[in-house]
């Protein structure tokens, strides 16, 4: 996918609401500058909850909500389910009131516009947009470490796993975790982060702790027992669905065992230690 | 209808095709200018046949056709029927080839929103968009004439009757055509330009001859034989399809009969006499 792909793949997801698209072409053209990535219609979790916000900036952390009376915004909680959600805990929110007449609603955007592109000037560890980098894990290979502010997620289990050590050939896929290639300590996990099959796991708003339950009585325990006595901590790529719908794997992460709120009854429960981790060659 | 809710509409339009609507929507912003008027997928006649545009500037004349490799414009024939042809003839094509990657497509698309400037600024009568003035019959009648350059199409046939010296309520209706209010040589004439019921009307390319047939055997005799010894001209608003699906009355000019060309075997040739009529208050 190129830029160009991108860019109109985004912009076609919000063709439905015509103002809603007006005020996101608009920024996008006016902002006119190829190194900012966008995204249309992302989730995000917030302390106050779920929400869907209209155009996210992630390398700047700034979301634009388009308010159209009357017009709330609904979330389709089936699609939530599955979605790439962003943890927008101290992101910028600026909101555009497109009930105005189009003279107002132009100057609106203009000084969104102007407040994007100075963030942008202002910001010190600005990496510009890579379309093909991003999904590269040899981007994070070689930069030593994949932090949650990378905005990473991979097209594929290997390509996430290959970032730590290993040389997996692009056909390899496991159930739930690929190891570590050279640290025996850690393992890489791909958990569906919602009710799936005979797992209901699921993550806290704040993105700290997964629960981890398996619903079929006869080897919830064992598997319990099983986690228990391996002391490793997980490197977690979630399977999601991008906004554009493909399925991604997005790092969210270390997480531990906690030991103490770990029991038959609630399942697993890991928690967040670390947003950034070590990457490694082959 | 405002602005924001007419350029909304005409961008809806172009939603199909991802990499068209780049690039209508990216010209619009670019050009950022309230006084431009745009129609996406206008209906054109010239010289060597009809065709669709996929941005039309009116007030200069210019269209732009994106060109999208292995994807030929498909003319809908059906709806070209009742479509708001535009005679393009002398107008100024620029085209645009979307198979480029993004940063030249976007070079591109900058040349051709400072041309438009600049034809803009360099017109000697460019005349603001005002989008209710348009359509409103005391634009003309104050102007004193209306003319094919003004791009005059209104939603009734009363609007386009009262421009003539005639006081209809917002009610009126006619088949065929209203009278003139001060020139007994004239009446006002609303064609549908397509075969329709009994009739079978049809417009030259050029929009110079216009061929008005009665398909009825019992009747187009003596409709001919009545024409004929009528010597009204007619001032032709054509019924058509706007490009956002609405109903308008399209200015034409002024038709003579050529009762050379007229016969039983035709039916009656009208050919254009005047691309300008003056207007007149009630």
């Amino acid at each position: 996918m190129n830029k160009l792909d991108y860019i109109t793949r985004q912009f076609s997801r919000a063709e439905k609401k015509r103002l809603e698209h007006y005020v996101v072409t608009r920024i996008w053209h006016l902002l006119n500058d190829l190194s900012i990535k966008f995204v249309t219609q992302q989730y995000v979790s917030r302390p106050d909850g779920r929400a869907l916000t209209d155009m996210f900036f992630p390398q700047l952390h700034i979301h634009i909500e388009i308010d159209e009376r009357h017009h709330k915004k609904q979330i389709e909680w089936d699609k939530l389910r599955e979605a790439d959600i962003v943890n927008a805990t101290g992101h910028e929110v600026l909101r555009v009131d497109v009930t105005q007449d189009i003279e107002e609603l132009n100057k609106e955007i203009f000084k969104i516009v102007e407040h994007v592109k100075s963030r942008k000037t202002n910001s010190n560890n600005f990496k510009t947009w890579n379309i093909d980098a991003e999904l590269n894990p040899k981007t994070y290979i070689d930069k030593g470490f994949v932090d949650l502010n990378d905005d990473c997620a991979f097209r594929t289990m290997v390509d996430a796993a290959n970032c730590f050590g290993n040389d997996y050939k692009p056909k390899g896929i496991w159930k739930g975790g690929a190891r570590h290639g050279k640290d025996l300590g850690k393992i890489i996990w791909f958990p569906k982060l919602y009710k799936n099959g005979k797992w209901n796991n699921s993550i806290s708003n704040d993105e700290t702790k997964i629960r981890e339950i398996c619903e079929v009585p006869e080897i919830a325990k064992s598997h319990i027992d099983n986690v228990l006595i391996d002391n490793r901590t997980r490197i977690v790529f979630a399977r999601v669905k991008s906004p554009l719908g493909d399925i991604m794997y997005r790092f969210k992460g270390e997480y531990e065992l906690d030991r103490n709120l770990t029991n038959y009854t609630d399942g697993l429960l890991w928690k967040r230690i670390s947003e950034k981790v070590q990457t490694y060659k082959y």
